[in-house]
C-alpha cells in the first residue's frame, strides 16, 4: 500500500522556512498570499498499514513540535 | 483558497533522506516498507489560484531536481 505522510510545524512552533517564503514572494511580485507553513512529505509502500502510526512517532516526525497526517495514495 | 504543493525529488534524483529513512526502519523493527521519498509540503493562502504555477517555478520548488503537484484544500 502506498502512503502519503504529511508532517507540519505545530500551531506556535516557530517555522522559519514559511516565514521566508511569506516574506520573498512579494518581491518576485506576487501578493495576497498569507498563512504559508512549510513541513516535509514522506511517500512510502508499506506492507503493513498499521505500523504507520509508530513509524511517524518514531522516525518520520518528531511529535513535540510537528503534527502529522497520513493519507493511503491510490495507485 | 488554501492551497497545498507537495514537492517531491523527481525520478533518479538521489534522495539521501529517504534512503535514510529506508535503512533506519529495519534498525527499529519497522519492515516490509520501500520506496521511500521524502519531499517538502508548502501550505499557503492565495488569493489568486493562477499564481500557484509560477510561484513554484520561481520559489517554492527547484524544477531542475524537484516535481511537484498544487493541490487545492477545502476549508
Amino acid at each position: 500500500m502506498r502512503a502519503r505522510v504529511l508532517i507540519r510545524p505545530k500551531e506556535g512552533i516557530l517555522d522559519p522556512q514559511g516565514e521566508a517564503v511569506v516574506r520573498a514572494l512579494p518581491a518576485l511580485g506576487f501578493n495576497g498570499v498569507s498563512n504559508v507553513h512549510v513541513g516535509r512529505l514522506v511517500e512510502l509502500d508499506v506492507e503493513d498499514e498499521s505500523q504507520l502510526e509508530a513509524m511517524c512517532q518514531k522516525l518520520l516526525a518528531n511529535p513535540l513540535v510537528e503534527d502529522y497526517e497520513i493519507q493511503t495514495v491510490s495507485s
